[in-house]
């Protein structure tokens, strides 16, 4: 729309190197959706937060080489690793997850099968999923200007990820959570924060929110979060659609936190 | 899910009568759907914040007569009005608008058809999109127990809808807006807050919240919505799909104003 160049994602691109190859869906947007031919100046980034200019040199059958120019600015990251803990969902309800929670930072998106989720890993493989979310991510980095992909985390039982996640006390581990929150229905029998209280959950350097399926959480993994040390945190007296609990949230959370 | 008893729509319930009957779809709902007979304890609210138990009396063909009783509490409403103007959006992402406006407790819609919106009014009445969009906002309420069923208001164009809000200085007319709030693209070359800044908003009696189409408002647009006061506001750094716009929008706003 604006006068910014259309960006590609260059998964090899470096600081230091004076080239840098499109091919597959990169090569095909860059000289069959925007035909743009040498010359043409545009912007690469390879998904870990590096962004350059660049310029198309040849154009070949499914593959660009492009001379890499300057490293430019992207839109801002998060100041901590924000993984989202996504309950799988039935339809396309995933696809809009992936998109949005890009858009607001994420940079991990760990999609988990709960005892009441509608889908199960099966199904997940069967429908080709996970490389589906995968590209929804390239995308929606592309459209957002961020020159960070996030993680999409092959599935897992929410059980086991988080059984796994208690084990380790090294917290280096990327999924050994320094903060994790639950969201959890307001009618639960919890004692539950308030979102409005997020303020208080003083954001580490690493924080995860586990969103459950339409269903809500089961007893033993409520059970098992509170192990953790997960924080319980309602969205309030309405009742959400599980699909959008997770855009309601993270935007909440990242405002009382000053990143949004 | 829990043992909170079903909750249907009865737009003639007042706080007095002993009877009140339900028809249409809200009857279908009861007998069809749910399968309840005479007996059952159902609770029965008026979509303007009267909520009451009820017992099914009489199940006749698409009209059931349910005895009322006392009067029982519904999910908390915002403590402002609050109206989402919102530009109509191509294919069914405007349901999804609508079932998780009402979720987050906006008092009305109205739909807008702007310069870069995708449909127009002529769509939204062979689509017959508006009777839709009524129907879910009560299916809505009946799911998150809001006993208030938020309005839905007839398309207009934004550019006259703004106009006329500016034209009256009469504050007690429902869409002249005591705050009115434009979310616009970071890359618009405006004077904008930051959406972390919305605490510095304080929220009147009224807010109106504009959401622009997926390309944006239009000079003319921001023009015009500037003459009436309206503040200008951006979602942080990373471009939003206009489909998720509100849904990001409006619960950071409740919650900086302590609404969540």
């Amino acid at each position: 729309m604006s006068g910014m160049p259309p960006r590609f994602y260059a998964p090899d691109l470096d600081a230091g190197g004076d080239t840098v190859v499109l091919n597959g869906d990169e090569a095909m947007h860059l000289t069959r959706v925007l035909r743009l031919s040498a010359g043409a100046t545009v912007r690469v980034f390879n998904g870990r937060g590096l962004e350059r200019e660049a310029v198309v040199g040849s154009v070949a059958k499914g593959e660009v080489t492009l001379k890499a120019g300057g490293r430019v600015g992207s839109a801002r990251e998060l100041s901590f690793h924000l993984t989202l803990v996504q309950s799988v969902l039935k339809g396309d309800a995933f696809d809009d997850i992936v998109r949005d929670a890009t858009m607001l930072g994420v940079s991990a998106i760990q999609p988990v099968v709960a005892a009441r989720s509608e889908i199960d890993a099966a199904a997940i493989e069967r429908g080709r999923r996970l490389d589906r979310w995968r590209r929804i991510a390239i995308s929606s980095a592309k459209q957002c200007r961020r020159a960070v992909v996030p993680e999409i985390r092959n599935p897992a039982s929410f059980l086991s990820y988080v059984g796994a996640a208690f084990r380790r006390p090294d917290s280096d581990l990327p999924h050994s959570p320094s903060v994790a929150i639950m969201l959890i229905e307001p009618a639960a029998d919890l004692a539950a924060s308030r979102i409005s209280d997020a303020r208080r959950i003083a954001p580490q350097s690493a924080v995860e929110v586990f969103v459950g399926p339409e269903g809500g959480w089961s007893e033993a993994e409520i059970a098992q979060a509170e192990g953790t040390g997960a924080t319980f945190v309602t969205l309030g007296d309405r009742t959400l659609r599980a699909d959008a609990a997770a855009l309601v949230a993270l935007p909440v959370l990242l405002y009382a936190w000053g990143e949004l």
